[in-house]
């Protein structure tokens, strides 16, 4: 901290941090694991600790909001006329926890060894749900009234896609309008550095199949005088990319921006090593030539086949010629695509590569998500970023996600705001694997960062947002 | 018949078509399902008909041959010195008959409909068996003896790829040494043409993986800066093969011999339009530019990736990036070829192919046969021509199967002979599929047949094959 008078609104969040693991403790022994039907009592026992806490934090109007499936927490506090008006995003739902067996202790019983803290959801995202909401309370403890009026949107599908989180954001537009969202949500990229994530590629998928005849043939029977399914399938992925690693498909990067100079200097800046990463995983650096690999990551899009099968795969060998094959595909993209466009060009390039003696069928097409990035000077990444600086002596790293955040696109589409994600996570905490934990050390660092920010939000006007929303 | 005196022998066998039928419908009910433990009884029990028909016959040396799987049939008749010693070759197992809701009729239950007659091993080859021995009865009834010396061999593990014949032949050279063997396995080519087999295909498969990375990885946090091994083994499989329908394996080509303006002379003038015949299957000609649809079936090599798999194959979509994927490869091959010269062309060709950053394994090695060819001029092709000709009014076609019998080549091995085929089931007659079924025809025709074949050959002395035997 700049200043050296301690905080005291910090300082009773700190004297609180025991109060906060013992929260932590108790939300993770509900197993909240909303694709498991069996567990609706974890949900519903989930649901309870939060809303218990927001009562005694003195939020008002505090309700739940369905529109068929996991219902949502909502809660607000408009104590700062004037001030922006800022949804806090999280969710009470986890992953779930299989395999059980890789597990050192149980995914539902809080366990703390090596300065961290095990236990499914440690990380992703009830840890950071309660650093924002302790952070919260603190304000309203000391100072009887937040320095900014906050809306509360907690919820419970986040793990499952959001089924319906179109319809409940179309179903309380009012109620959750806000200037931006700050996300608890969304974690660090990696441990140690302090960075800041300003974007997210799009995604989309759709998988195809070939057909040579109308039945598999035998090998010895028809070996040399017809169409392999399985050759023409391979013919067709491997004419995706170019011997540059470009999408082969005409049209593809038409609405791709090149790489600005600024964007450049800045990714070289980095002070990340994805090689020296890659190479710990046994993989080797490839990708579009005449690009860095953090830009591949972050700024190219991509064309990837996620599996591919046909002919047979069962024991031993079996002398057919394949009359199918099947893969499928998902693309990353870049602020400025069109998911219907890039993938309308990937189609008419695969039809048009396909031999003579072959159809090709469009059998899916899957969760079409555009790119999203926070504007460079929107005034929530600025407090963000100030409120980062001033508690770690660090300027943050502006880095962004190669992965896709369906729920940011859905939201700016739904409410026209932007969303900063807040968390205090890190990237490397097997949120999505056996024995998630949650650093012991985040609990501070966020009740710091989380402070920080919401007084750098105050100190802003509702108006300076007015130019950022759509 | 050119001769307009009927044939004694041949009158006595088709007055006893009727108990061949009932001997066949026996056989058939005897699921001899070698594949199928649970079958034990009725493998024994078509062992026990078998041997009970080949003892009424009067046939010597019963006994069976055995190397540690489904015992074989031995039997002989030594009858006529100084005239060649012809093995006849058959097989009692059947095919599984799964799946068994396609049967129209019960597949052990033999069923007489449309003038022919169903059951499963009606045509491989429990009818086109009988149809041998009968013709040998007939001689033995009214001649006594038959024109020629016959050793008869009728194995049980045809179906399941003859895995202990290799240990059987060895152990039992002398015994089964003879002439050449003449099958009554192996079907006619094509419903209503006169033609004969003079060779086959060799073959051969192995199975490869190919590895980018030690796991599985999140195509957003790695798409665009590693390899994919879906992506690479599609770039493998589509450089087997050039732009012409070539194997691209340096060397692979290396013993192939060119074809003869004699062999291209001789495809044309089959009267058959394999092009239509793709056609009723959905199917596009396709193959080596400069060749026949008949040269690239039987005298051109092939390489056909029967399966390939990898990454996520699962219903719905997973944003993964394969570190693994798998091909199972065969290769038919022509006279002249080493089966592992070809492989390692293929291996060598596969690992130069590959890009830095992935490995390739070979996961295993199966079934390696060479192709295999009679002599134009050897003295029992000549006289089945010569006995079809007689038979049938027209001079056989010489055709050839793209596929593989890896019993020949066996036996051409262990016992140095050439094997003539010489069944008399059609190749559309369902074997290895429900609803096996026999046309009635045949059974004439095949006595027929064999009675002039053991006719003529009772007219060419042992000497004649002694050339031709290694």
């Amino acid at each position: 901290m700049t200043d050296q008078t301690p905080d005291p609104v910090l300082a009773h969040a700190l004297s609180r941090r025991s109060e906060l693991l013992a929260a932590l403790t108790a939300l993770i022994a509900c197993p909240s694991d909303g694709a498991d039907p069996a567990q609706a009592p974890g949900m519903e026992g989930a649901r309870r600790l939060v809303e218990a806490r927001l009562t005694a934090m003195g939020f008002c109007a505090l309700q739940r909001l369905e529109a068929g499936g996991q219902p949502a927490i909502y809660a607000e506090r408009m104590d700062a006329p004037g001030r922006p008006t800022i949804l806090v995003y999280a969710h009470y739902d986890v992953q779930p926890p299989e395999p059980l067996a890789l597990w050192r202790s149980p995914p539902f019983e809080a366990s703390v060894r090596d300065d961290r803290i095990h236990g499914r959801g440690a990380s992703d995202d009830k840890g950071p749900m309660l650093i924002a909401l302790e952070a919260l309370a603190a304000f309203i403890a000391i100072d009887g009234a937040l320095p900014i009026n906050v809306k509360i949107l907690i919820e419970g599908e986040e793990e499952t896609g959001s089924p319906s989180m179109p319809g409940l954001l179309a179903a309380h537009r009012d109620l959750l309008d806000a200037d931006a969202i700050l996300s608890a949500d969304g974690a660090r990229w990696r441990p140690g550095l302090v960075s800041i994530n300003t974007g997210s590629r799009g995604n989309g998928g759709f998988e195809i199949a070939v057909r040579t005849a109308s039945k598999d043939l035998h090998s010895g029977r028809y070996g040399g005088v017809t169409r392999n399914a399985l050759h023409v399938m391979a013919d067709l992925i491997a004419g995706l990319h170019d011997a540059d690693g470009r999408i082969a498909a005409p049209g593809f990067y038409d609405d791709v921006p090149d790489l600005t100079d600024a964007q450049i200097a800045e990714l070289a800046a980095i002070p990340v090593d994805m090689d020296a990463h890659l190479a710990e995983i046994g993989a080797a650096p490839f990708g579009e030539a005449g690009h860095s690999t953090l830009a591949r990551l972050w700024l190219r899009p991509t064309l990837d086949v996620n599996g591919m099968w046909g002919g047979y795969t069962g024991a031993g060998s079996k002398t057919v010629i394949a009359c199918e094959a099947q893969a499928k595909m998902t693309m990353r993209l870049v602020p400025g695509q069109s998911p219907s466009h890039a993938r309308a060009c990937v189609l008419a390039h695969l039809r048009a590569s396909l031999p003579e003696g072959a159809t090709l069928d469009l059998l899916a097409d899957r969760g079409w998500s555009g790119a999203n990035a926070v504007p460079d000077d929107h005034p929530l990444l600025l407090a963000a970023e100030a409120a980062m600086h001033e508690t770690t002596g660090q300027i943050p790293v502006r880095v962004r996600i190669g992965a896709s955040i369906p729920l940011t696109e859905l939201i700016e589409t739904a409410l026209g705001i932007d969303t900063v994600m807040f968390s205090y996570a890190t990237s490397d905490e097997d949120y999505h694997a056996p024995n998630e934990f949650l650093r012991l050390s985040a609990i501070d660092e966020g009740l710091a960062g989380w402070v920080a920010v919401l007084r750098r939000i105050g100190a802003q006007d509702a108006a300076e947002y007015a130019p950022f929303r759509r």
